[in-house]
Order: C-alpha cells, then sequence, then structure tokens
C-alpha cells in the first residue's frame, strides 16, 4: 500500500520546493492542503479517511505538519515519508460533535506548534471537496490571528507538469484503462444487465493487466444505455442492456492512485443513421483537435478545430473538449486546473497530461470518445488504446 | 437508475414535511441542501454528478428549486419527482473558472425567483463533504439578505427512522453484503494478491445475489492485511497475502443507494493465541452490547456492557462502537447523527438502523466483526448474515 517507492525523497522534496516557491509568489505564509490527491502528491499519504477532517499545514520553511483522525494518524506512518512527530491524530471523542470540531483541536496543536505567533497570510483550497464550512469557520475564528487567503489550486497547478515517474504510472493505468474497456465491450450483450457489465469492468479495474496493477478509480463506471442515454454521470443500474441500442461507456484504470480515462460508445446492433453522422462527426472534430494540441500554444487552434468540424454539420458542444488528470481521489478524476476550451490561456508543455473527452448527448442518444493523452516535445503522446470509431456489434 | 418506483409519491411527501416541521423549530425560513444523501432522500435525485456544486433549496413553503450544472439536469429530469420548472442548470461556461462561480449564477436565479425579497434565515450543511467553502462565501456575498445558519444536519436527523419501505432496501442491501462478504472469505488464500480478492468482491457488489441487485458502495472494500492488518481504513494494493497471516475484511454491499456494512476476520491458518483472546474477547463485548440495545433507551447501557467484556481482560477502545446508516455515497456510509457511544442522548426507536462495528487495531494485528442492525419493537433484528466468530480457513 506505501507508494513511497514509486518516487524518490528528491522527487518529493521538488514538489514541496515548487510549491513554496508558488507560496512565495502569492505571499504566503503557510498553506493548508486538504484535497486528498494534493495531500498523496505532496507526502505519499494514501488511505480511505478523507470523510474525516485532515490537513497538511504546510509552512514557508520549516517542518510540515500532518493532522488527521488518531486512528488514522497510525496509517500516515505506512505511507508518508514524514517523520512521527510532524503526525498529529486528534482523538475519537471530537468525531461528530454538535459541541466541538476536530479543528478547534486542531487550532490548539497549530497554536502549541508556533504557528499562530503573529500576523500570517494562510492560503487554503477554497474547492478542496473535503475541508467542510465548518472546518474553515472553526479554523477562522480560533486563529485570529491567520488571514485565511483563497490558494486558487496552488499545488494543484504545481502538479499540471508530470515527472518521468509520474509519467511511466499514467502508461500503467492507461493499460489497466485499455483492458478495461475491452472487458466492457465485450461484456456488453442486450439482455444482460447493466450491473453485470459493470462487475465485469470493476473486476479488470481492480485486477490490472500484466505488470499494470489496478486501483479503485476515482468514479464508478458510467454506462449511458436505455432512457440515460443522452445524459451524463448517471450510473448503472440492473435494468437490462437492450439489444439494438447504442451504449457510451466511461471509465478510467487507476494505477497507484493515477487516472487514465477513456470512453467509448458501442451499438449493439446497427446504428441508426442519425447517431452514425453524429458519430463520424465527432471523430473528425476529435481528430482534428488532436493534431493541434501541442508545446508551445494554448489548445485555442485543437478547440477552434473540433468547433469548425462541428459547425460543418450544424452541431455544437458546450461542453469543454478536456481537462487535465493526473493523482485522483472520488469523487473526481479531474485535476481541476487547464481545461482544453476556447479562452484557456495556459500554453501546453511536455508532460501535461490530459483527458480529451467528446461527449455529445443529443435528445434520445448519445456518442462518446475520448482519450488520455500527454504532450510531447512535438505533439501528443496517446497513451489508452481501443478502437476509436463507433463500435458495432452484431445484435446478441 | 429511477428509483421513484421504490416509494410513493407521499412518502417524499412525509419526507418534505418532516423537514420542515424541524426547520420551523429550528426557526428556518429556508434550507439549502447539499449532502447527495439527503438530496436523494428528499427528490430521487440519484447521479455521480456531487463533484461539482449543486443543491436544493427549500424553503419553509412554496416550491423546491433543485440547481445543478446544465449538463446534469436533464439527469434530474430521469431521476426525481420535481416539475421540470424546478430544476435549474448553470452553463458550462462556469465550470473551474477562477474569476465566476456557479453560486454567483444561483444567486441570480434565487433571487429572480423571489427568495431573496427580504431578510430570511437560511440553514445551511456546514459538514456535506461537497458544499464547498467558495460556495458558502460567493453565497454569503451575493445574497446579503440571508443570513446563513448551521443547520445541524437537519435532514439526516430526519432520515434517522426507517420507513418500511426503507427497512426493504436495507434488507435488500445486507443480502448483497452478506454474498460480498461470503465471496470474500472464499476468495482469501495465502498467494493471492489483495487486488485479486477485491476484484471478486466488487464484482459481488455490483451484481448483487437473487432479486437484491448490487449498486456501487460508498466505499471500496477494505482489507486490512499485511504491514496495514492494525490500521483501519488502508485500501487494498497488489501485495500477496501472506499464508498464515490474519486479515480483516470491511465492506458494504449497497441496494439503490441504501447500504448495509459488515466485517469480519479471517485467519489464513492457526491463529496467534493473541489474536485470539482479542477475537474472543471482542466477540463477547459485541454479544454484549447486541443484547442491550432496544428501544426507549439510550445506548449508554449497551456500551457499558462492551466496555466492561473490554476491562476484564485489560482492554480498552477509543472509537464508537457504531453509528447510524441508510442512504450513502462517496466518500462516507455514515449517516452522521447517532452514535454508539458513551454519552450519545438519542433514545432508540424501532426502525432506527445501525451499523454496529468492534474494530480492535492492536500492535501488528487487528480483529473486526460488525453487523448492520434495526432496532426492533423488543431488541435488535441482525440485517446481515455471516458466521460470527473468527474464521480460520486452512493454509492454503
Amino acid at each position: 500500500m506505501s507508494q513511497l517507492a514509486d518516487f524518490s525523497r528528491e522527487e518529493f522534496e521538488v514538489r514541496l520546493a515548487n510549491t513554496r516557491v508558488r507560496m512565495q509568489d502569492a505571499g504566503l505564509d503557510a498553506l493548508l492542503v486538504t484535497d486528498p490527491a494534493n495531500l498523496h502528491y505532496l507526502t505519499g499519504y494514501n488511505a480511505w479517511s478523507f470523510y474525516m477532517p485532515q490537513f497538511l499545514f504546510v509552512p514557508a520553511d520549516g517542518d510540515l505538519l500532518l493532522v488527521m483522525r488518531a486512528m488514522d494518524a497510525h496509517g500516515a506512518h505506512h505511507t508518508t515519508w514524514l517523520p512521527r512527530e510532524q503526525v498529529a491524530g486528534y482523538p475519537e471523542s471530537l468525531v461528530h460533535r454538535a459541541e466541538v470540531h476536530p479543528m478547534d483541536w486542531a487550532a490548539t496543536e497549530l497554536r502549541e506548534r508556533g504557528h499562530a505567533a503573529r500576523r500570517m497570510r494562510v492560503g487554503y483550497e477554497s474547492e478542496a471537496h473535503f475541508f467542510s464550512v465548518r472546518s474553515f469557520l472553526t479554523l477562522q475564528r480560533r486563529l485570529p490571528e491567520w488571514e485565511l487567503v483563497d490558494s486558487q489550486e496552488l499545488v494543484n497547478w504545481v502538479r499540471l507538469v508530470k515527472s518521468s515517474a509520474e509519467i511511466s504510472l499514467m502508461r500503467a493505468a492507461a493499460a489497466v484503462s485499455s483492458n478495461a474497456m475491452a472487458v466492457g465491450i465485450e461484456a456488453l450483450r442486450g439482455g444482460r444487465r447493466q450491473s453485470d457489465i459493470a462487475a465485469e469492468i470493476q473486476a479488470a479495474q481492480a485486477a490490472g493487466i500484466g505488470d499494470a496493477e489496478g486501483d479503485y478509480p476515482s468514479i464508478v463506471p458510467m454506462m449511458l444505455a436505455g432512457e440515460g442515454a443522452d445524459t451524463p454521470h448517471l450510473t448503472w443500474s440492473s435494468a437490462q442492456i437492450v439489444a439494438g441500442e447504442a451504449v457510451s461507456l466511461e471509465l478510467a484504470g487507476a494505477h497507484r492512485r493515477y487516472h487514465a480515462p477513456l470512453a467509448r460508445t458501442v451499438s449493439l446492433g446497427q446504428p441508426s443513421s442519425e447517431l452514425q453522422r453524429v458519430a463520424a462527426t465527432t471523430l473528425d472534430g476529435f481528430e482534428a483537435a488532436l493534431e493541434l494540441l501541442r508545446p508551445g500554444q494554448t489548445p485555442e487552434a485543437a478547440v477552434e478545430a473540433w468547433d469548425a468540424v462541428l459547425a460543418k454539420q450544424g452541431l455544437t458542444k458546450a461542453s469543454r473538449l478536456g481537462y487535465s488528470i493526473g493523482i485522483g481521489y472520488p469523487p473526481d478524476w479531474g485535476e481541476h486546473t487547464v481545461s482544453i476550451r476556447s479562452g484557456e490561456e495556459t500554453v501546453l508543455a511536455p508532460n501535461m497530461t490530459f483527458h480529451l473527452i467528446a461527449g455529445m448527448w443529443m435528445t434520445g442518444f448519445g456518442f462518446e470518445v475520448s482519450e488520455s493523452i500527454r504532450i510531447t516535445e512535438t505533439g501528443v503522446e496517446v497513451l489508452t488504446s481501443a478502437p476509436r470509431e463507433l463500435i458495432v456489434k452484431a445484435d446478441a
């Protein structure tokens, strides 16, 4: 379970140093890290404990402090490079109480360690899923010396360009995805229950393939079928797959918390002419975009090419064409930084990784295709591997 | 995927009425519901969209309003009883922007619908996992007419006593759990990878058993083995299960979002005398507690009996002995209301449901046993079903 072996101690030091450079640029005396992916990135910490208050305190210099529930602090010794005295566990008696909160305890701990001795500008993650409003307000009240400042996904931005060790993990994640997709496509058949397809995909995601061991993905397999074929984010049910229908699968392989999402659409029988038309246009646009993503430029050219292909067929897509990926924890595998969309100002650079996804949800049907990609020195490496066209299976 | 069929329209009306009674008691003019389990409970809404801002606005009287990302608002029509005009979707252009936020849009929408025409006391869920600090601060700034007040898990408390329709779903969830546990116990063998055991358990959780269809559980299967045998919440890896070791499994079956967690410990070969002693004491204490949970009383007597059995053997347990369960979404299947622990003042009542869990994490090994239970008119119904003792498998 320890992932410390994946990265050198130097790599963790570089990550921390990069974080501190950004902290200095933002005028922060310290940073509170609460996003589990950011915690993992900076310390190696990895456990399903994020549903309880926990954070990493990063001062501009000096020792880090990881604060979590006492029963989980023990696990931190298994998975982080932090010395024991830099992990503090709050007592069980603070869990789910109306009158007292773990952040009351944490504030005292921080004060005793000298982190409230003067006025400080402290960054926090305003959109982190597991930093609750109550945690925020409790720290604000208990540490009036702190000026709490939105860090604007500071650590997420540090994560944007991957190291070569990270790229190896992304490639392994993509191998897991590609295999899970092959298993899902094979499993899809009219008359089978969605839940049985999900069972096979999840087993493939957990088991991995060859040397690429599986891990739990941040999101369960999505299966757009039946009444939900035109709607993203509905999860599988036990309804039967209907022969003749088209089904979109969206899933990720995960490998040691790195994610490579992948989406495909399968027609169980002859696709309607409408679906064929949308699929052909979407694929043309997708490949036009893929051609134009390259280092040294923003994603603008790729998005314009995509829009132009769609416009010629009278189609449009409101949602973005992709987003940065890497480490993921439930409920989301996106990195929350760069989007592949019009107006994105980030200049692409080698070893940025994205999920490029073209999801067209029409009325009553949908078509989805995606790849996990890496920006190279000259263009794009497609990490995932599956036939890209609308997959047509003979009706069972 | 629609779960509206599980409950009558009247049941949804009763849930809303109960919520409004508590709102009146708390002096609230309106309530913002953001916990996905609470959203599901009040409206039937069910999709993996909770990683983006979304909420249900419940005024003291008048129409509800569900606000979510436009691409997900469509799914709401599939899964809720709300009429279309009570579901509002914010535009895609607001996703992951530094300068503007979906709650800016939501505030305007609420204002236009007349929900900021006067001073109002509005409850919010201070510990809900997916109500971000930025969402909170944006609403606070945009709606100065609102006094935002911590609702103290108001809807969670409404969920505490289950209806007979809910109990049926809990029984089905328990059937899924019991089967997944049997699959897990059977799969555990020295030399197999943890990830392969997880694959089999997850497949059983998804597929369900007989009429009890599976659903995705809020938490992945936990497997306390090897270096992590003494540490809760570490997730599975591809490390091999070691013959002779003891492994604790903690998992839940889910059925139409209802959860019934279950934990067991399996010794692969002759257990150490230390493990045998801890297991015997834990089981004695667990059964003593089970005997004393009954309606009309707080959990105090049960906790005292448990503590007394442990104390006789020189053992103690800092963490609570259980918690209320029902609907669950990642990352947690607890209801965040009643805990089975000393000092809990809630009087137990028929059709409350709990996960009673005795986890003893010693140094280098652990023992865990649990059941999902229902409080009956006279005592306890154990919903889950698996041999309760330390399970000893011949070494493979």
